[in-house]
């Protein structure tokens, strides 16, 4: 392998630039050409791709977002949009892929790889920790924390007024970030896809609290819930206790940028060297990960269908710790 | 004057709780005794009301929120309420009151001081800075702060993916920290409600920029605008540029806590000793401010009737910067 | 097991609060009495120890430092100043201890559990994340982002002025600090105490630098290196290249405080409710932690004498990730 | 008027970039090429120097540090050098100038001036905040607020362990960082090269501290006082009163970087503009400020010679803040 390219797709999240920045010096460092493919699928497809230096990388590390720009891409779900795509990578001799992104950019590239045999491995860039073969993901630390200082600086408002605040974090399919956001910032109840909430069982909880003496509770809300987002949960019950000073507060974007934390950097620096090594040692078609510390390559069917459940020590915590 | 009372009202603001150490200390070292009223007027109907010693405000100065607890009072808003708040402080011996809060807060204690003759100071928390009488008010900086700090992760995400955002910040009366927050965090346009946007010129910057080759692009919108809030005004031009990749952020509550910035904190101590030093030397029913950086004590009724226009020098540099 | 005690002993570490309130809900929700020991040994010795409810760690999790305070005590050292401590413990019923501290907490836990019989967990609380029997430690992902902070902020300066700079973070005898604080903030080179690093490999480092046409580097050396602190490094470099401007900064205390991180306000929590299980089911003598994301049980004695080696695969990114 | 350069020059300060993005900005708007000079008078005489677009200084508002680079030249304090300057700027049809920096910056511009006649307009970036004819230096709010937050955390640890900590910040011939830092962090004392502090003042400050059953106490340093830098007036009071748990932290060069304040941006921004406005309307030889929230423009010599003292005031707060 003499030449690799290297594309960010999907939501982009804290840490994706320190990924490219080590997949670029990793390859260099491994006497390989590394080139750029701007806006994911897309800018493969268009060619819009350059050679990339040590120097294309630097001072990107602390910095979120991507360089290489992301974007979701219809045509590459097109079999014209991937020939196309194959062109523009034969032409430079491109013989491998690094693909940071979550399930989508994975599922497209299982495709591409099975349609004309192109190695690829993926590293798992998204904030929703949401992908089998990584215990973590790439801006899950981050989007975390950055949860936790908006549950901080609500808590603030909550206790000086006595309120109940619903705050909604991101999480579609996975309640990761809801969990330890919500834990970290001494939530009274998270509300998670992964388990049943209802309503009931909220109102009980802050039942419960009121009893104690507690003047002011936090529900975390994670986004994809079955009661609905927080809006609709904290409106069923405003009319159970209508005595409530009850407010919500929906995060949003905020959760996908910011400098990435110490841990994010890291993670993603090995993640990209352990892609280029990958590539390097024949692995195709699999995402890098991170399990039990230690670098583990899955494939990318089993990454992106297999659950990552929630660990129940964390759940009981909530309980515990919200007494 | 021996024995006065510190008391937060109305939303709470950063900073809040800087000032409250400020009262207590200036009037014990003063030789006055100082009362903490809780709840704003409603601890003061009901009694919640302790002396408060040097101890009591220490390790505070770097709190969101309020020890005092805040709190809008309908009761005080009643003849009833205000001669039981009245009652309670001659009991006590308090001669004077430090109020902390904003127009509302204000215009409760002025009915009070003319019903009462009770000396009251007032010192302006409130985030909003739309008062009269005080170039900047307590929290303010920091909800500016809080603001672009979440542009900044933003617009990662923004260049990311070549998106306009509209991101909706506090401010209902006031545009103070759209324009501020916009021209720190390099907005492309900031819509207040001291002057008229229409949704035209926003389509026109937007297509302008577009015109000189900016892929992304960032609008702030004060919450009480015109064209109604965020949501509204990107949706009235998604319509009509139905190109643009358009998103929205409410940033909602973390405007209001966290921990306050050098600026709040040392605002909010001056103004808690030029309360009580004012208290002493004879003020009654006034606000104090900082005005040029001096301290200037203003009547309550002009200090929320009088409006404080934004410095025109800073609409013109939203307008230079994003070209 | 019906009541015990908990108490905070050596440098204190973000999280340790979070720690702290995890064992007071745990021992509460379990139906145990659950005392607080302040100064660490010395108010064991002395009795400074009240009974903590639920409310008495209300709105600590996010704070930084120890609300039973910390000390290094000498009397406890003593036969006698034991002898105390253990009737202080007696006459109060208390049964069993939780220890959050590091390895001269643990001797210490250790000799009392051999003299006395009384059952003793402990939490690994320390920045420097030192302690075989648990992958991280309370306050060493807090202690990291502080210092990588801190190197984001110089590296600003670098950049500007084309200069060198060493940065001294903590870690006596252990480089965990100074490698992830390295990695995270692009580092060009990283000297810590388990790795030989020599004047002229600096000096090789920095020529190389100078030839790819970096025009500033960053070198993050460990308080504890064979070399000298950083000052005596900087100084030995400046010697044979004095054409470079090379500034040395050394973090200090900053990396003690702060507002926990959300992983350390997890750990915390975890090795607080784990502490107090296990307790409950009969451990003693030992530390809890946490390998490979599961909660693990391992004897003091094992805990304060094993190596916990740095990963290689960290050394090899730093070489890699600087080129 | 049609073209003119701009440079920074000295210390870096966070801020510098968003003025030089507003003097890029409001050049191209009034019609003017605007030229960017790297590394000072440095680049100037070595004509390192180029033509800069609106998309030069895209993104860079938030970040610390000057991407026009920086630096402190011999060369310029020479007739020949300066000589070589003048030509580089004749050259490219530069007619004026806008030069950020400190007091050695408009030092050299004020010189510069009077021998080839050139209008220079100064903008004050310093984080010292020690020039006259601007209430604040670009850089000043963010360093005030970077050592607040350091202290802050230091803070934590002081009151974990019943220390006593003195903290030098930055301002050689200037106490504004320290007495601002100080009130905000609630420090016992500041010590400021303005004001006379004598080891026998520190000492009774700590005695009635303890007096008032403070249990840790917190000394701002300036590092360049009277009585020597903090690691010396910590050693003289250690010898007074060696029963103190007295700790040293220097906070160095963190102080310099960082992503600039709102206050900052805001500042910059409104400086660069009126520097540009200032060239085109015939100003020349003067550095522009901000003086009671309006710009004012003050001669070089004016700026550099002549005391800003500090607002009594707020020593007076320091005093009763501290009881």
């Amino acid at each position: 392998m003499k030449s690799i390219g290297v594309f960010t797709s999907g939501g982009d999240a804290p840490g994706m630039n320190a990924c490219i920045r080590s997949v670029v010096r990793t390859g260099l460092y491994l006497g390989l050409d590394v080139y750029g493919i701007k806006y994911g699928y897309n800018g493969m497809i268009d060619g819009d791709i350059y050679k990339m230096k040590s120097y294309s990388v630097s001072n990107i590390v602390q910095r979120g977002g991507t360089i290489l720009k992301s974007a979701r891409s219809k045509d590459f779900m097109t079999k014209e949009g991937r020939a196309k795509a194959y062109e523009q990578l034969k032409k430079r001799g491109i013989e491998g892929l690094v693909a940071i992104g979550g399930d989508g950019t994975f599922t497209g590239a299982n495709i591409f790889y099975e349609e004309y045999g192109i190695p690829i491995v993926g590293a798992p860039g998204t904030i929703d920790n949401d992908l089998y073969g990584s215990d973590y993901t790439i801006g899950f630390d981050t989007a975390v924390n950055t949860a936790l200082d908006a549950i901080d600086k609500i808590r603030d408002t909550a206790n000086s007024h006595d309120r109940v605040f619903f705050i909604e974090v991101m999480g579609r399919h996975s309640g990761y970030i809801a969990i330890q956001s919500g834990i970290g910032g001494g939530a009274e109840l998270v509300m998670v896809p992964e388990t049943s909430t209802t309503i009931g069982d909220v109102i009980q909880t802050l039942k419960e609290g009121r009893d104690n003496q507690k003047t002011s509770s936090i529900v975390v809300v994670a986004e994809g819930g079955e009661q609905g987002d927080a809006l609709e949960v904290a409106a069923k019950v405003a009319k159970e206790l209508p005595d409530l000073d009850i407010r919500v507060s929906t995060l949003g974007h905020i959760q996908r940028g910011g400098s990435p934390t110490s841990y994010d950097r890291i993670l993603s620096s090995r993640l990209g060297m352990a892609a280029v090594e990958g590539l390097v040692n024949g692995e195709k078609n699999v995402m890098v990960g991170v399990v039990n510390d230690k670098i583990a390559y899955t494939s990318f069917k089993l990454a992106i269908s297999k659950a990552k459940p929630i660990n129940p020590e964390l759940m009981r915590l909530v309980d515990i710790l919200s007494i």
